[in-house]
């Protein structure tokens, strides 16, 4: 098969999706509520989810390596979390007032990472990064903020900046010039350029802020000493070192990454896994900045930094997906152990494949996350965005459009993996047979090389 | 009694809450998850909630006016939609897909709206207005925004400026003067002074936002013409005018109170009530500007505008929940009839009421929304947030204490309350008989006419 016959395949078997995607188009922008939920032709329209699977309107059953943007670590649905939840139900999903859930869920985060000294809920991850920046400036009383060149922290005006390549225009219109004026980029893993950067805006530089392990961009690990270099530079220049560990925070072992790394952040962000699958962002540090947002000392506006909080903030449904998600992996430990081996175990499969099959590719990841790169002539390893923005991204669309179409597995196209406690080690056998009979069947000449 | 019997009581019935909030100041800034949750001398923290009640963590029940920052519209956990949502847990909470569910909502935001012509939903009122405020940029190519002194549209960067009273000092630490610098404020209800300040900044005006009744400024009415001069004023100027209904919409009527008011905004924002009390936002307007977030087109970053989307975006537990209320709502007309006459004798009680006591206030509100507002020497009536602001503040969170405490009554001390369906008219001749024993009581030379 070559790549149009599996386009023929996906067409037929996701007829009432096109339907429906064509519907969605008349409401919705680009027929989606996130960019990333297109992809090309059409993108399937989910009617449940239900374990590792999600079951499409047209019938198709997939086996979902998306897992809701990596944030469901136990899979969709657990019983054991549902059932949680069918209780709160009656209870309320939004007080919109102090309540104890809030404090069980923030007393877990805070024995799981001890640098979470102080919390501040909201309700989604743009938000978190957003309040992370307002707080280092208030810190700091500097303005500029570093991030890398790819590096993800949602849609929110401050940090959205050098996201998608080239890192060097605006990403997209309605952004003022001036809000870039105080955004720097850095290249991740180039430490000597990354420094020579900050030294020359260190004057001003409120923050570094970067994520562990790059996920939107392209499942990106960090090298030997660079993200403790970035700490080391922001320490001693008196800026604050910011880890978002929105995607990182609880998916590689009962803590956040910043263990794995043995980095001391003075703030970070947490998102997806703590919320057990509702919506949550968290700003987390230390409490003599998280302080900073205490806004019930006497004083006025100026003693204070005002971040939210919002209306859905710390509510009952949401504390308690989260706090029982984080019980179940606190007294499961082998979870982590089985999902960073299904992680491993496909990495090693994939690449040795590939290495069988002549492909030129390379397969990021740690732990459970993963993720397939095809090389080309200009990009020969990933070690940063720009790479993976180099790399061969059609004929990725084009495996990941085939495992959909053909074995029904779903990866967002173009993004990382991620097991789940619902997971084993036949998903991955599946993978690979999957990727072989793909590969192996593929019209090279046509789609494969390009 | 006076107010310190008031505060007495309350820290004798809230015993379990006072060590709570001590404990969770050691882990949140100011012991909570959103500022205004805060009320002296300490919040109590709910356990659960129900129908009209909220019931605290010491056995307290109390009448809620607050519903969820106004968001529950048919009261906490109506059996109805908690039925659908057990059903929803078990098809999936988060799908990170396109699927049927936001169609559903979409269509019916739509149908009810048909302003709505393009949709798109985020996870909170914060993210949508600042989603409409970078559409506004992007269809205008202009950078200005103007707002009211004292308008709230969350706790976004863009739009986080004169909020609070002194509205010219910055809203607290870590608000680089630069993202001020295209904020320009107006005078709520002031339409001369409102179209002199636009008139000084018209040829670099993007958009004009403002909320149809002020909310937590202090549910302050427009006067007849003020928003329709605003919206005239953007028409010819080719800026926007943006409406922010995230309080508003689906609160009068079966549709947004640009109908009540006979508005026809370029872009408004929803959130709170189509989320049927779990977290969303959704920004809405003419399909030509929403057209510009359609991502899908082929083209470089220069020819679309990036907006969220997040995570948890559309997901399935909000878009039953919403779209099931929203049903509901449709399906009984008699909710809107009945809920907003219970703010209408709510206000025309009150008003009676204080009157005879010869305590001088004034109750604002509309339909089912209403406040009470203690005027002094220097604010004879409430026509804008500084009116507000410059009221007897002291005696309004006095008087919501005693609600509290001697009554169990719960505004959230300083904002104003909303009726939902879970109410009657048992409900008003409660509060209004708690208003007359707390007003006969106070200690007036003490506490009252400060």
């Amino acid at each position: 098969m070559n790549y149009d016959d599996y386009l023929d395949l996906y067409k037929t078997k996701t007829f009432e999706s096109m339907s429906l995607y064509f519907r969605a188009r008349e409401i919705f922008p680009g027929g989606v509520s996130h960019n990333i939920r297109f992809f090309k032709p059409y993108p399937f329209f989910t009617l449940k989810s239900s374990g590792k699977f999600l079951h499409d309107v047209d019938g198709n059953k997939y086996l979902d390596f998306w897992n809701g943007h990596w944030a469901l670590i136990l899979g969709h649905s657990p019983p054991i979390i549902t059932k949680k939840l069918r209780k709160q139900l009656k209870k309320g999903t939004l007080f919109g007032t102090t309540n104890k859930a809030s404090l069980k869920l923030g007393w877990e985060i805070n024995k799981a990472i001890p640098s979470a000294e102080n919390i501040r809920f909201c309700s989604t991850g743009s938000e978190a990064t957003m309040y992370a920046i307002r707080l280092a400036r208030s810190a700091t009383r500097k303005r500029v903020i570093a991030k890398v060149e790819g590096g993800w922290h949602g849609f929110n005006t401050n940090l959205l900046q050098s996201v998608n390549y080239p890192y060097e225009v605006d990403e997209g219109l309605g952004l003022i010039e001036d809000e870039g004026h105080f955004v720097e980029s850095l290249q991740f893993n180039d430490l000597e350029r990354s420094l020579k950067v900050l030294e020359a805006i260190k004057d001003d530089l409120a923050a570094i802020i970067v994520e562990p392990v790059m996920g939107g961009a392209g499942c990106i690990l960090p090298q030997k000493g660079y993200l403790q270099g970035l700490q080391e530079f922001a320490q001693k220049n008196g800026s604050l070192f910011i880890l978002d560990e929105i995607v990182t925070g609880f998916r590689f072992s009962y803590g956040a990454a910043m263990d794995n790394f043995k980095l001391s952040p003075d703030l970070f962000t947490l998102g997806k896994i703590i919320g057990g699958g509702l919506p949550i962002g968290a700003v987390c540090g230390r409490k003599e900045i998280m302080k900073l947002a205490d806004a019930t000392i006497e004083g006025d506006k100026s003693t204070y930094c005002s971040i939210g909080g919002g209306t859905f903030s710390a509510n009952p449904l949401t504390m308690k997906a989260g706090f029982n998600t984080l019980k179940v992996l606190k007294n499961n430990h082998n979870i982590y152990e089985k999902i960073n081996t299904l992680g491993e175990i496909s990495r090693t499969g994939l690449s040795r494949l590939f290495s069988e099959l002549n492909i030129d590719a390379q397969v990021t990841g740690i732990g459970s996350l993963f993720m397939v790169h095809f090389l080309n002539e200009n990009v020969r390893s990933i070690n940063n965005a720009l790479d993976a923005a180099l790399s061969n991204k059609e004929m990725l669309h084009n495996y990941n459009l085939a495992l959909i179409a053909n074995h029904n597995i779903f990866f967002l196209p173009g993004k990382m993996g991620a097991f789940s406690n619902a997971n084993n080690k036949k998903d991955v056998s599946k993978l690979l047979e999957a990727t072989r009979n793909i590969f192996e069947n593929f019209n090279n000449k046509k789609n494969g090389k390009k």
